[in-house]
């Protein structure tokens, strides 16, 4: 954390009431308070807190799953300044952020969010109305989807803020799809736009005062930012896919759509293409890309952060899990690729002339990239 | 975070391997065969391990739950320079550290720890191999319990080090041991010798010229410092204690003896009291007591991070919950008060005069106490 954050719109702090007064103990109440309110609103008890033997403010939280179920489990962290600026994200969109990045990666298993365990901590400029917008925010996108928050964590912290969410998920024992799968011959599917979140992310940085004024549509721009802040997540495409039992891999895109379809082909077993003439580029990722004077492609191959779904199917049971997927949701999927026997372990790009390419960019490192440009979650 | 960290013994840093030169991938590769190795090294795979379908490496882990069981959820963070200092702790033992305060509170509901979800949020001073030796400190807690690490995240930090451990336990359905249940007339017991962690806290924090210098055992100042950095857990106990079906509540002592009995009576349907001339003192605390000059008994009942079990249960059952907890267990436990009728909600201690008090000192709240003197986890 380097100095405090500058909090912008949305933040009550440092006019709202400082964690220190409210206290450890005190703070728990108002934020149990916040998730009980919440379900109850909902119509609750939701699917998820029907299971919820014991709730917030034990040692543990208690759940009870169903009968002939795995579970599915995964976190991700935000830390102020390094995955979110509080000046440009109020708090209730950063909670349902940090609940989407988390409800994606179960949807990409085919699996449903039944609970998540939250912990927060917490510097001095943060205030207790601030934690209870994010929690507003994580419910917003946990509840409809049957999940609610089931415990977690508070403590200290010298200055900023970091949220780490651990999301447990269900599947039907067996039936969870993971990276490894493909096979030569499958189509690679996937959904949305990809490249959207990270140009917003880059329009956000740049100055003031070209960031309207260099061309590009100013919708397609806007909804580009609001992809990086407040992105779409496809849990209930991923737990359709995944029922549908036509498909063989899937991942979220959040590292990038090329490297994440290298991540389903790293065991070396397959290699995957893409055709660069059918990758799409949605508006938002046209107009920011136009703005930014980056090719398009750029952003739609090596681009982090959307949490769209890519996957892999068999050719004759492509339609099948399409239909599927529209059943349950108005997202265009787009045929993009395939898997191929051979070079193994690799991605390549088919381009228009028929030569091929390894994809400029290898996608968001944590550790190796320019941090200032991105900030992926 | 407040400037960089000064390392003491133990990490490798700076001379280790940078992260951003072993890449997001190759660290988390590189962890991954930490865990499988150790996993070998300990036969597995364990028991948890039987059951883990797929672990480190997708969008999220994959477990089976034994059929008939309730899954308990808890996390703890540790931040650097707020629960730690890297000066005072080697890597390996900080993994020890965050692994036990999470075992306790699987184990205070009278659960088996079964997998860890990690979240690590790592700034430049931190080498690979420093994060090794925290995940080989984890699995020395977690494998003889028959839990593993199945999956987490890697994620950058300007400075410092998040470590987030999400634990995941079962226990039988129905037979968690939540902090609410004490009745009238029960028996209050704890284990060990409670305000020995931050004795030991409180004595690394003073000038090293008057460490050693005012008098007190010195292999019990030593004990003292000890049961703070590496704090002992009692995982098998509160298994054992929960099994036996004899105890009502129970509760592990991370803020506070007496602050934790009043968790047990917060719901208003009891009291509590703690009879002074039965708290033990165990050696360590009186020796830091002694050298820090203090009375005992306020480290005994307000200070912090001990992790031992402090449990209720009616008089016609003790000695059956006692005897279990002695067949796994070389841990003395002390009789030190009872649950009453009145006054509800509240703890007080019954003085050797016959008259009664309410202890001093609240306990740890992590937002209201001063955090140079104690910083627990």
């Amino acid at each position: 954390m380097s100095g405090p954050a500058r909090l912008g719109p949305g933040w009550r702090s440092p006019a709202g009431t400082p964690v220190s007064e409210a206290g450890e103990f005190g703070l728990i109440e108002r934020l149990r308070g916040r998730v009980e309110a919440a379900v109850r609103a909902a119509g609750g008890p939701v699917a998820a807190g029907a299971d919820l033997v014991l709730g917030i403010g034990d040692d543990a939280a208690v759940y009870r799953p169903a009968p002939g179920r795995d579970l599915l489990l995964t976190c991700d962290v935000q830390v102020l300044g390094r995955h979110f600026r509080p000046e440009w994200i109020d708090p209730r969109t950063l909670g349902r952020r940090c609940a989407a990045v988390n409800v994606s990666d179960i949807g990409a298993m085919g699996g449903s969010s039944r609970l998540a365990i939250v912990s927060l901590a917490i510097g001095p400029q943060i205030s207790v109305e601030d934690l209870e917008a994010i929690y507003g925010g994580m419910l917003e996108r946990l509840l409809p989807l049957g999940a609610t928050i089931a415990g977690g964590n508070v403590s200290g912290l010298d200055s900023g803020l970091v949220l780490d969410v651990t999301l447990v998920g269900e599947v039907e024992a067996g039936c969870a799809v993971g990276r490894r799968g493909s096979r030569p011959g499958d189509e690679v599917w996937v959904t949305g736009f990809p490249g959207a979140a990270a140009a917003g992310l880059a329009l956000l940085g740049m100055p003031e005062g070209r960031r309207g004024g260099t061309g590009g549509d100013e919708a397609g721009a806007e909804a580009a930012v609001l992809a990086y802040l407040d992105p779409p997540a496809r849990p209930r495409e991923g737990l359709r896919l995944g029922r549908s039992g036509a498909i063989h891999a899937m991942i979220d895109v959040s590292d990038g759509l090329a490297q994440d379809l290298g991540h389903l082909v790293e065991d070396g077993s397959a290699g995957a293409v893409l055709w660069e003439e059918s990758l799409p580029v949605g508006p938002a990722v046209a107009a920011a890309a136009q703005r930014l004077g980056v090719p398009p492609l750029a952003l739609v191959l090596s681009a982090s952060d959307d949490y769209e779904l890519l996957f892999t199917v068999p050719p004759e049971r492509a339609s099948e899990a399409i239909a599927q997927l529209r059943s349950v949701s108005d997202v265009p999927a787009h045929r993009i690729g395939a898997i191929v026997e051979e070079p193994r372990g690799e991605v390549r790009v088919v381009r228009r002339d028929g030569s091929s390419i390894r994809p400029a960019g290898a996608g968001w490192d944590h550790f190796r990239q320019d941090r200032g440009r991105r900030s992926p979650g």
